[in-house]
């Protein structure tokens, strides 16, 4: 398959002039952002990277880094873990109160706010030094030292966070938060301040498409079985409310963050990373979707 | 009308043993609370009072105290208060996040956990010692230099407020609370730990039904036009979801405290306070409910 | 009290062009009313009648009519009714399925319209002939053999009522429908139909003013215990979601219909019904409300 | 891969007195059903037909039907079928009419009963002979003269189909269905009622396998593209909210009926049918869940 030759027509067909969303303005980290950034990288099993645009400027992954303290948490305490969590999706916007209110404090999957609230609790309990050891993790997986967080962007986040605050002490009133709520939310809130360019975020999610190892080193990160169930909810929970929508468009596994990031993966195919930072009402990459849809499309192949 | 007669009946009639509710067992210093405890007080505008049982014991009066501050903020802020609260009854439980998040923030009304955290905001903004002045003026319409809070409630209270705390953190996501939440769930948890005897709570809520001013000094408080406004909110919306409930058995306009106590007001008759620590599934003294509704019954008048 | 100069200084306040509401437009027959028109009538229990303006004119009473039929249905099951009815506010649309299908098919209270199509299957199982029986009852309380359905409404109301369809079989689902939902509709859709002046509605309610009895005969029609209650349903019921707001401007119990009537009653003293086509966004008449409001201010007087 | 061999291990490990669900009792004709049956039918690509158990016995496919309804729609009509349906998860029961209020009247998607009564709507007024012409492209598609209605359960569903009336009557309120409710409803129920073996539901899932079109004759019935996105709507939305579950477990888009059976295919490898009645609290067949979750890990392949 060409796959530059692909990626070419995309870029070309995509005009950014058709994409008005609006720049996350939450933070004023994530309101200075260039809405006109896009960029796109696929790193393919058999035939290495292919690539377009600003795909090797840093950006902040936010919610992307939801899969990857999953796949860590997982790894830590297996089946456990959905005690405390459901797998559902949420049908509801991200942070909703109201759902996780009729529901006793249970998240409805551990890629919306609340369910990676639960999963970065579990974290801080059973990491010796949450913030270093899952820095570490990415890396390794990532095979990439430099990989790091965003100082400023956390730092903001902690300000601005009086949603993710409500969340947490629902969910402790319900006796589903462990720790203490503010150490929990410091850690939550590094863990998506994450910076990657599009080429390691891609190298990052090869994990997801490989069956659980690395392809670089070929060391077993998770078990295929687990990587089977991540790339499972990535599916069905990955994008919010707009679940399904990514699915019917894209048909693949994916994640999407509010600095418009979107991550997808096909099995035993490749992982591929874009970047468009204006996000459609539902809070995704406009331009990120519509790049993954052309991609699927004119591949010809999905998992469907 | 023979009131010490009636109250007798009322004492007679109700057997405690029909009663089966819990005490309040959120905090370990209401969860000790002796759960046999009844007593009534009735405080009539032109013949002074009658009583049974319990009625001189401090109890907690926990959100009975909502009326108060209310009280207080309405006369400091006057109809701007409604720009940051509604009047409708709640139909949903005390402390529901689905509820206020579904309606950006803006509680449903000044008597549910929600808007009276909303009230205290206010009372933080615009005194200058908000704790002494709000005892202060709890003092003064009482004609009672002995009223005051409970410490040790106010910080167990506190201690477990992680709902309060998930309530305040959603309306200032919303831009509903100015001061630092910290600051407001501190002086929240204070107003609620006031402690009171139903002789002292009866005193207390005289103004309401004595259009505004003191019985025993005169003074007017609040005008005769807010205190008919804020009975009629107590009438909506002064018992969580079970606000039609008391009103179609009793028909006052009244307001109920998870420590057990039940304050309602006859307008230009008399007010009346009830304690029975055992709550009904909805949170509000069964035992109170029944009382009220007999003495309504017995003298043959409400306000309907 | 001067009565009549109360009113006529309200009608000489009121500015329509003040008002910009809509009529209602869901049937034919209702948007084609003028709603520049605007009566009022009061009727007092010791000086009997004043009044102004469009006052003599007949309008579709609309859901004013659930009160009626709760009186009725409330004679002549008793207490049985609340088995299937609630007496709670909706906080919620008066056709709102969600909360009904949360609840289990019980109505909130018997003035939504999910509550009074119980009332009006209970009638239909209870009386020999529904609708003439029906009518007979309201021409009995209002002394006023000419009171009448008014058929084209009622034929309309059939014509266009999917919404009623899919809350009667919503119950029915449920089990709490025992005709079948045509027959049960059939009635309901005409009890809605009727039609009558201020002045006749003012004098259909005097039996809530007067606990339960006609003035004009002194038969007594309900007990004046269950009149209390019906008093009290309508405090916390009768205007849909904005029942708080009307209990806080007005402070009387009362009831709304789209057609943009409101009647009101002060116990032992006075009912009054006011007229003014346009409905506020929530379907109340904007003009009525605050007509009301003018009242109990300029007479210093509500239930509060 | 020797599928007869996982087959009969499936069949082996699976004890039916570990399940414990119920038959669906809503209507007579299913309550009957033996809940001890259970019967499997993978049907492959490459290398035809393998079973065990009941495979031979017909059953009601109940909802399974919605998958075909709406190929059929979406080939009829296109994209326009969007403006009407969304596609994403309900997170909510099948049969939910709050999330549908809340909506406006536009179902989540097409697969639960709202979604299908507004493909009914469709099919009713583009073909003739609606359910002559709906049981023509089953046959089609299956290659299979003899499948047909159960005329029993149609009219049992119609009897009993008080909230499909619900659901409708409210779609029809906010003007989301175009022909009469009770000619829709009849389509639906006859279209529910379909009667089919495991072996037929999986030869006449094959298209969704095959990328449209049908394995023995070769014809198109529906283009790949639509074919995937239809795929992609089982994934999220085929088994009401417990699609997430069922996506985690098994890893392949697939349907489920209240009839006990269950629909899957993995593309361009096989279709797949199990029916077990007894249902889990969700409505999905409990065996059935287990035996394709067995299945795919017994395989070690599924789409993720």
């Amino acid at each position: 398959m060409n796959y530059q030759g692909i990626l070419n027509e995309i870029e070309k067909e995509i005009d950014l002039k058709n994409f008005d969303g609006k720049v996350a303005s939450y933070i004023p980290e994530l309101a200075k952002v260039n809405g006109e950034k896009f960029g796109m990288h696929l790193y393919t099993l058999k035939n290495g990277h292919y690539s377009f645009g600003d795909s090797n400027e840093k950006f902040s992954i936010q919610s992307i880094s939801k899969v990857l303290s999953l796949a860590l948490a997982f790894d830590l305490v297996g089946n456990e873990l959905w005690d405390r969590i459901d797998v559902e999706p949420s049908g509801d916007p991200f942070n909703s109160l109201a759902q996780l209110e009729y529901e006793n404090g249970i998240p409805r999957n551990p890629l919306i706010n609340s369910g990676a609230l639960v999963i970065s609790d579990i974290l801080v309990t059973h990491l010796k030094n949450p913030k270093k050891d899952f820095l570490a993790f990415v890396r390794q997986i990532t095979n990439n030292p430099t990989i790091n967080y965003d100082d400023a962007v956390a730092k903001s986040e902690k300000k601005w966070g009086f949603r993710n605050a409500a969340l947490i002490n629902l969910m402790k009133s319900f006796g589903n938060i462990e720790n203490k709520t503010k150490k929990v939310l410091d850690f939550y809130f590094y863990q998506c301040s994450l910076s990657m360019t599009c080429k390691e975020l891609a190298e990052t999610f090869m994990i997801f498409a490989n069956r659980g190892a690395t392809l670089e080193t070929g060391e077993r990160i998770i078990t295929p079985s687990r990587t089977k169930r991540i790339n499972a909810i990535m599916q069905t929970c990955g994008f919010y409310d707009e679940a399904g929508e990514f699915t019917f468009r894209v048909g693949l596994p994916g994640k999407s963050g509010v600095g418009g990031g979107i991550v997808a993966i096909h099995p035993n195919e490749y992982s591929v990373a874009v970047w468009g930072p204006k996000l459609n009402p539902k809070g995704n990459s406009a331009i990120g979707m519509t790049a993954l849809e052309l991609l699927t499309t004119k591949t010809g192949y999905s998992i469907f």
